[in-house]
């Protein structure tokens, strides 16, 4: 069988040719045959412009990859994929536009790539050998990759860090949630801090962060449940539940009596409004994301219509990116896995159970059903 | 005639007692009886909560002021109030509340205060004589005051620089724009740099600051020969008559093929959206204040529907207020006279003549009639 491979831009390496489309594969599972694999992998079959994504636009199907020595470039191994990350920036990948994010697209036909956890199957790079296990930036969202090695972080084993952590605390929504809180967010010991999606990936981590700096922290969070467990789980000082808040304002005057100094928004819209009666003067607002806004076309989304009172606060807002803080991300994990160690930080993953559910762990974000941090097992 | 005083919380003294009120005024004049002078001040009758305020909101009236050296505290001088200040701030201190630039509001009754040059008639501190020329930061809106003297700041009228100009490239709104492109909006040579109300006073200043980073530099303003006069007159690259284009996103992609580094906002609402969807990765946004927004309560304002972009394109949007900046006037001033001095920064002022013309000065700032800076020359 003839085995076409392509470098995209990431320098991953994807089986492209010759797909073979196994309807009754979920049954199957992976076949190995010697040095040939067969990996399931998500590919865009339709952009999704509006709603959340279905199986109309995210499919699956299965690619062989080779993993002998002669099909692995120099520089190269090849990872046997364990966890991938599903985060929301996913889904803004998934339009065929730039609007929001400016994530670069994926094209129609491409196999989703996405964080993952990975064993080194075969290493053609003298730094790696079989067994170790890496953090994978950008991972095909499949069962196996070929991966340039210079992108790989090695994760040692012997720290007692459950791997899917390295997903989530010391992972994408772990960053995230250190670059809003310790370097934008900058709040002082005693400061008013308001976290929304609290009990979400990166709203568990930044609470937590939060809380170690001394702070007031007050998150939102869309159950009762929710609310429970970042205030038993993660340490927040008190939280309410979004959904029973007819009035935020109402709500935001209840909980900051003193005001806000901080807001790390994850979910944008009316949230992002409210916020914004109730900033104290100077105070900061990092944008993570929007999770509110991610399924609407942009002229749908809810207008933010009380800016100016960011001109008498002299609030800063300010969106991020991680790929503009890499060269942070050690002095990041270094505090975070010293947190975990000490058990200052703690992390709640809702981990699901192979390949196929990848699509329903994508979606799920949007429905407010999950706690924590979003993680595909796969080979594990 | 008992003559009561009282110092606001800036210090500042002011007739409050025994107000003469004089129906035939306009045409009186400033009538001078030895050590006593009949001033007439504008102040707040009622509330102007929405819409451009009117001769319901602030009336004229007269007040006496004892010039005498014995009514002047210590530390304080006797002012005759030659040009005022007209800015839009100005309306945010009608409404009553606190919403938008937070600033401390006028109580009903009370005078209307504003920047003012003024020139020195009696005073009781020794680094003031008669005859010196002032800039007053807290002036009443009125003919005469009696103010503290360290809130003042000491002109040289040797400069060759007109005093209208001290209010203008050289005051608060020069000092605005100072601020809003040097400290924040921080271009480099070659950034495309957008501003808003571009031929009005905070705008003439602004787009020649860029032009002196070595900045491409666009404004858009109310009327075609605005447009003419900030390419003639303040080096604008070129502008645009925003009342002429019914889509903003089309004239900023014909203006700024390669997007937008810095803008300066000055109206917020629908412009500030449109340039959400042409700013370049980390584009700044200080947010100066926001006209189109003033005379309207916040829930009728235009909402921003875009700012999921600034997550992706990572954009600071930051509002100030030059309270927060004074430590810098020196800097700022400094500069800004040697600019002025080397012919690279212009000014143009708007005078109307007499202190009856202040409420149609103040409103004319909405209805987009202006060009440059406007000021009302008073006893000068």
């Amino acid at each position: 069988m003839a085995l076409l491979k392509k470098s995209n831009t990431d320098g991953q390496v994807h089986a492209i040719g010759q797909l073979q489309q196994h309807p009754g594969m979920a049954s199957i599972g992976v076949a190995t045959m010697g040095d040939i694999v067969e990996s399931r992998e998500w590919y865009l079959a339709a952009y999704a412009t509006e709603g959340v994504p279905t199986s109309d636009h995210l499919k699956l199907r299965s690619v062989t990859i080779s993993l002998s020595s002669d099909s692995i470039p120099n520089d190269h191994v090849a990872l046997e994929i364990l966890f991938i990350s599903v985060d929301p920036y996913l889904r803004n990948k998934l339009t065929g536009t730039l609007d929001g994010l400016y994530i670069q697209q994926h094209h129609l036909n491409q196999v989703i790539t996405a964080f993952a956890v990975g064993r080194v199957k075969k290493s053609k790079d003298s730094e790696y050998r079989e067994g170790d296990i890496v953090v994978c930036p950008s991972a095909p969202v499949g069962e196996y990759c070929i991966s340039p090695s210079r992108i790989l972080r090695k994760i040692d084993a012997s720290s007692g860090i459950p791997l899917p952590d390295y997903l989530s605390s010391l992972g994408v929504p772990g960053f995230a949630a250190w670059v809003g809180i310790v370097l934008l967010g900058d709040p002082k010991p005693g400061s008013n801090v308001f976290i929304s999606a609290a009990s979400g990936a990166v709203g568990m981590s930044a609470g937590q962060l939060a809380k170690i700096r001394g702070c007031r922290v007050i998150g939102s969070a869309g159950s009762d449940q929710k609310v429970k467990l970042i205030k038993e789980e993660f340490g927040y000082d008190d939280g309410f539940n979004y959904k029973k808040e007819t009035d935020f304002d109402a709500a935001l005057s209840k909980y900051f009596p003193d005001g806000i100094d901080v807001y790390l928004d994850n979910v944008g819209g009316k949230m992002l409004e409210s916020v914004l009666n109730h900033v104290n003067k100077y105070a900061r607002i990092p944008l993570c994301g929007m999770i509110s806004e991610y399924n609407k076309v942009w002229t749908e989304r809810e207008g933010v219509r009380n800016l100016l009172n960011m001109v008498g606060k002299e609030v800063r807002m300010e969106g991020f990116m991680l790929e503009s803080y890499w060269h942070r991300f050690g002095d990041f994990a270094k505090d975070m896995e010293g947190y975990m160690k000490e058990g200052k930080v703690k992390s709640k993953n809702k981990i699901n159970i192979g390949i196929e559910t990848f699509l329903d762990s994508l979606s799920s974000l949007f429905s407010s059903s999950n706690i924590g941090k979003v993680v595909v097992q796969v080979n594990a």
